[in-house]
């Protein structure tokens, strides 16, 4: 058997999520179809850098497959896409060590989180960033994610998860930028908690409406308590970026 | 009755297009169903600057539209977004003179076709671009267009159609740019026939892939013949971008 890593993009918006469940239908089982259909195994399992929630978007998710096919990787590419939707692409195949496993070798993750506060919403972005009328402040959000960079306990920005050993994750980057009427939140980890990039956001965006002091980011982040963070924020604006190795 | 001009945009993927069709979902029923549910008035009719096919997109379409209600414009614009589904926003409203008609006073429309030409396609842009592999030419594209510039009869480009007494159209701005895997052509004329700017596209990526020399737009136009024009590219593409008046 081969392993193979593939670098993956996906408009989430139409699917369940990553995780295949019964009756619904999911990035890993549209996924594992296809590139069953195109090599005639059956039982392809496909190992991803880590879940995404239903509605999330993907620039470059990272999965590895074992399978006995002879195709180079140069042949894959086209091929699996010829046997996918259009709502999932492949933008890259590379042959990688057996023991490669793209779950637990990811070192670093980078998602970002896409507001739009322009007056009228457009109907272009309705899927891919999330609305709001209100003007934020971009620089008292970027000053206030300053105090989330570094190795904390994050269980104040988890929404209720089966419990890990855990909830001490590293922020090695962070930073909020706007262009015209666009923010963009980025958060680069060695790991996340669950909805946590959306729990940032949400309370980020309530020091941007000007409703919470910069201040009151520390103080949440202290508490260990997630009832004090601001809501999650919309699943349309997460995009998983990249998973570094 | 106060007449209103309303500038919108839509995202024309899951429109059977502008115009009201039994049995479809159409921009146009879907916009004066949202105003008469909130003005109460049956009767409701807009009046758009031109039609869009299925599939097309606006940026900038412009209607006017007759009503009694007593709001004020910067109260219509929230009320009538409220009302309407996602895939449409109105940007604007306007009140308007009696005499307005968004149809016949229509100077005129620009139009921008985007192409993506990166080897992989993008699955968030593929209701919004045309993606082909082959990599396109675009100062080709940039100069073979030029000829299309001015006062011409444009039947070369024109879909079948009930005929209409003319094809003799103006085109004040034409021109192909090229930011990374992304290519547009922008046109500007005083009027559009029927599939013009997806036939003018389709007949210009032609060029961009070497299969004719640029001296061949001059030749088709010039033969007044449309079975010697390219193919009429995908509806995706196509953004009605503005309309002066």
């Amino acid at each position: 058997m081969r392993n193979f890593k593939l670098t993956l993009s996906y408009d989430g918006t139409d699917f369940s999520g990553w995780q295949t469940q019964p009756g619904h239908r999911t990035v890993q089982e549209t996924l594992e179809e296809a590139v069953a259909r195109l090599t005639g195994e059956s039982g392809i399992r496909v190992n991803a850098s880590g879940r995404t929630d239903a509605g999330v978007h993907a620039l470059g998710q990272v999965v590895n497959c074992y399978s006995a096919t002879r195709l180079e990787p140069t042949k894959l590419l086209p091929a699996i896409n010829a046997h996918l939707p259009d709502d999932i692409v492949v933008q890259s195949v590379e042959e990688a060590p057996d023991t490669f496993d793209a779950n637990r070798d990811a070192v670093r993750k980078l998602y970002r989180y896409v507001i739009h506060d322009g007056e009228v919403p457009s109907p272009f972005l309705r899927r891919y960033a999330c609305h709001t009328r209100r003007r934020l402040d971009a620089s008292a959000m970027a000053r206030a994610a300053g105090v989330l960079r570094g190795r904390h306990d994050f269980r104040s920005f988890e929404t209720e998860w089966p419990n890990r050993a855990s909830s001490v994750r590293t922020i090695t980057h962070i930073a909020v930028n706007r262009f015209g009427d666009y923010l963009w939140l980025d958060v680069e980890a060695d790991g996340f908690l669950y909805n946590m990039v959306r729990t940032i956001a949400g309370t980020l965006m309530n020091v941007g409406r000007g409703y919470w002091p910069e201040s009151q980011i520390a103080e949440i982040l202290q508490a260990g308590d997630r009832t004090l963070a601001g809501p999650t924020a919309p699943a349309q604006g997460l995009f998983l970026v990249r998973v570094t190795y």
